[in-house]
């Protein structure tokens, strides 16, 4: 065994007699011993993968996804498996979208990398042709505010490489997609471009969604691939009068009706105070969806089917959320929320997993200071299996609502985020792009985490 | 910032003037922002992998990797390049592998994926065609002795998933890879399948190192694919009169001449101590030798080619060594240590990187207590960047040839492990599987872990 200094440490803040911290650890290495041999959560994640695949709010897929959602939980031996219906945005891209350089040197340049950005309008079907303005940030744009109008503005904003967590660049760039667009438009803008959300070595267009601001108009807008951005600059720079065709395809239908997919296992002291463990359902139409948020699903489903199988007889009612929309409404988790504060339910703790099923390091988490302090006594359990940070400060999307409308303390999985942005809401997030092992060990440290705070407390 | 309870801790132990932590940390944090938005080990990576490929010991591409080492070093900017001569084996796969299953059933299967082990004699080129008997260990051998000669013994013991660090796993099973064929062949055995050293979830056969025991007759032996061993396995169930055609072509010629490759920076104030910093360059013949060990070669020149970006003119002098052989022979360490040796060299500290180019978790470390607590006193300069194990006892094959020669401290890189086994020797070890920031975030660990320990001493 490793000698850590840490565990002496906090053993004087909080004294936990010995015996019980062996127990403790025995239940911790029981788990990841169930979980790494007799996991079910790769196989499962195949079928929602491969069998569903992209499963945006509203589509055909999403049914699938929610009997896939119901099967699974059952299979995994809840006490009870429901759904609770909300209403989702109903998004479609239509036929593939088009953007192409229109050069007065009349060379050959193939169609750009792009993929419309989620929510955005579509262009009419002949499309625009209009000149390009790049920008190389919102301050660029106020600079060049009086040269924007009937022009598309090219956002090129670059991902920062110096940031260690890749969650702060995409913190730093993602407001060019969000708010790029109505931003231009503002100055009377055609349509926007944007780079990629990406460190990525290729030429994927990574999409997301945008965010109209009600007092400009809707214009339409597409990200593009990192390649195609830097070529694109280049050429803008030897070629102001550069144009581009643009032409999207897609449409905001009305809202339609999906499902967060519950399973419960019911408390046996306190079955009405309530634990909630989830990832969305919902993914983008370009890709399976592994990374996002398959894996959150499946580490999910695992924790409740590794607590069966081992008999642990949770105190209070944990519940496996499985959220019908994150990625363009977070619907499933307001959904969930509103209900939740309806019902007046009593809510200890709410644990999401959305940020990829790569190898865990920690949790993020956001409490007040004496309840995190009580979870960073636990930290000696969980570094036998490399998982050492309850620094971070956050939690995800879907349980975020909870946490708003009543307060209820909450977590993230804290997985190694270096690959995330190479693949996240790009063509290249499947299944093969999982790591059996990786993923298993944050369904284990979830389920660690579970259990401690069910048997303790808050 | 985050708030560590462990660095207010070491600090009672190592008190150091806060002054000079905050120098030290933001030394490291420009070695970070240079490796991180300037590196150029993936280029270099690119080049070794995809344009020199495989490259073991005594192979033409050996040659041209040597070529490769000279030219990223000077690139880098290294005060002095020089090769080192020693003699290397000279192992040669020959013609494809080939192993069957003959079935009284005759349907059709195809040939096993298999790969000659390195170092193993061939078969005649007509091959054995013999009975098989399958077992669980070495244990499991024992109890057969009696029914061994003249089969074909099938080790199939399965890579245990319950270890968190899959290095563990690799030193549970490995033994029946480097001596199964030895134990096999003193009860008459003609020839070895040993199930791969992988968790992979794939049928891709795992190649390695054998060692052939004086007192037992050489027979051939192969690595076969987890998919083709549980259906062996399976097979074998029901038809214990099934038999192999097994065929391999490999051979050991006499040894030849091989380098390792050196580049210096010279110290500025003892030019005549040694700090040594390396990878192997030599790789398996069947893959591109990426991870095992590209990435390690890469790492190493970064750090130089950072130092000498920044401006940081090291006490000692800096060596990096792009070793020779390491895979089947270790002669590049053996060499470089008996050249020390004789030379009565001074060597402060000797690192290695060749556990793969993942995400780093810290170093796993071989010195006396009163120095690993002096490595231990750095690690909340490390924090920021998710390095925090500095517990590890170990250190690198190659450097490891200098700690038993002279007693040199030394220390491995210590990335995540999760993913090293599913392409360990296999064919998948690719430049592809490499993630450009992992490695990177790799290379810096390394420049700030070496800029402390010239600065400091140990």
């Amino acid at each position: 065994m490793r000698n850590y200094l840490l565990p002496a440490l906090l053993a004087i803040t909080f004294p936990v007699c010995a015996q019980q911290q062996e127990n403790d650890s025995l239940i911790l290495r029981n788990l990841a011993n169930e979980v790494l041999t007799h996991s079910t959560a790769y196989a499962n994640l195949r079928e929602l993968t491969q069998q569903v695949g992209g499963r945006l709010a509203g589509s055909p897929q999403m049914v699938q996804a929610e009997k896939w959602g119901v099967k699974v939980l059952k299979d995994a031996g809840a006490d009870t498996v429901y759904m609770q219906a909300c209403q989702v945005p109903h998004w479609v891209r239509g036929a593939k979208e088009e953007v192409r350089v229109i050069s007065r040197r009349r060379d050959f340049i193939p169609p750009l990398n792009v993929l419309a950005l989620g929510n955005s309008i579509g262009t009419a079907p002949a499309g625009i042709t209009a000149p390009v303005i790049e920008v190389a940030s919102f301050e660029d744009l106020e600079a060049k505010k009086d040269k924007v109008k009937g022009k598309i503005v090219f956002y090129n904003y670059a991902f920062k490489p110096e940031f260690v967590r890749t969650f702060e660049s995409y913190g730093d760039a993602v407001k060019y997609r969000g708010q790029g667009a109505s931003r231009a438009a503002k100055y009377g803008a055609l349509a926007v471009v944007v780079r990629s959300m990406s460190h990525g070595a290729n030429n994927l267009p990574h999409t997301g969604s945008l965010r109209y601001d009600e007092d400009a108009p809707k214009i339409p807008a597409v990200a593009i691939g990192l390649e195609d951005a830097d070529m694109l600059s280049s050429r803008l720079k030897g070629e102001s009068d550069l144009k581009l065709f643009f032409r999207t395809n897609c449409q905001m239908l009305p809202d339609t009706t999906g499902h967060n997919v519950i399973g419960e296992i019911r408390g046996s002291e306190n079955p009405d105070r309530y634990i909630t463990v989830g990832g969305h359902l919902d993914s983008w139409d370009v890709n399976e969806g592994a990374h996002d948020d398959g894996t959150g699903c499946v580490q999910s489903v695992e924790l409740l089917r590794a607590f069966k199988a081992l008999g642990i007889k949770p105190k209070n009612t944990i519940r496996i959320v499985l959220f019908a929309n994150e990625e363009n409404g977070a619907r499933g988790g307001k959904k969930y929320a509103e209900v939740a504060k309806a019902k007046g339910e009593q809510h200890i703790f709410a644990l999401e997993s959305d940020a990829g099923g790569f190898t865990p390091r920690g949790f993020s988490l956001m409490m007040p200071d004496d309840k995190r302090a009580k979870v960073k006594s636990w930290a000696p359990l969980f570094l036998p299996y490399d998982v050492y940070d309850f620094d971070a400060v956050g939690g995800g999307v879907d349980v975020g609502q909870l946490y708003e409308a009543i307060g209820t303390p909450m977590g993230e999985l804290l997985p190694d985020s270096q690959r995330y942005f190479d693949l996240h809401h790009a063509a290249n997030d499947t299944f093969e792009a999982v790591n059996k092992r990786e993923m298993e060990l944050g369904a284990f440290s979830m389920a660690g985490l579970i259990y401690l705070i069910d048997k303790y407390g808050l």
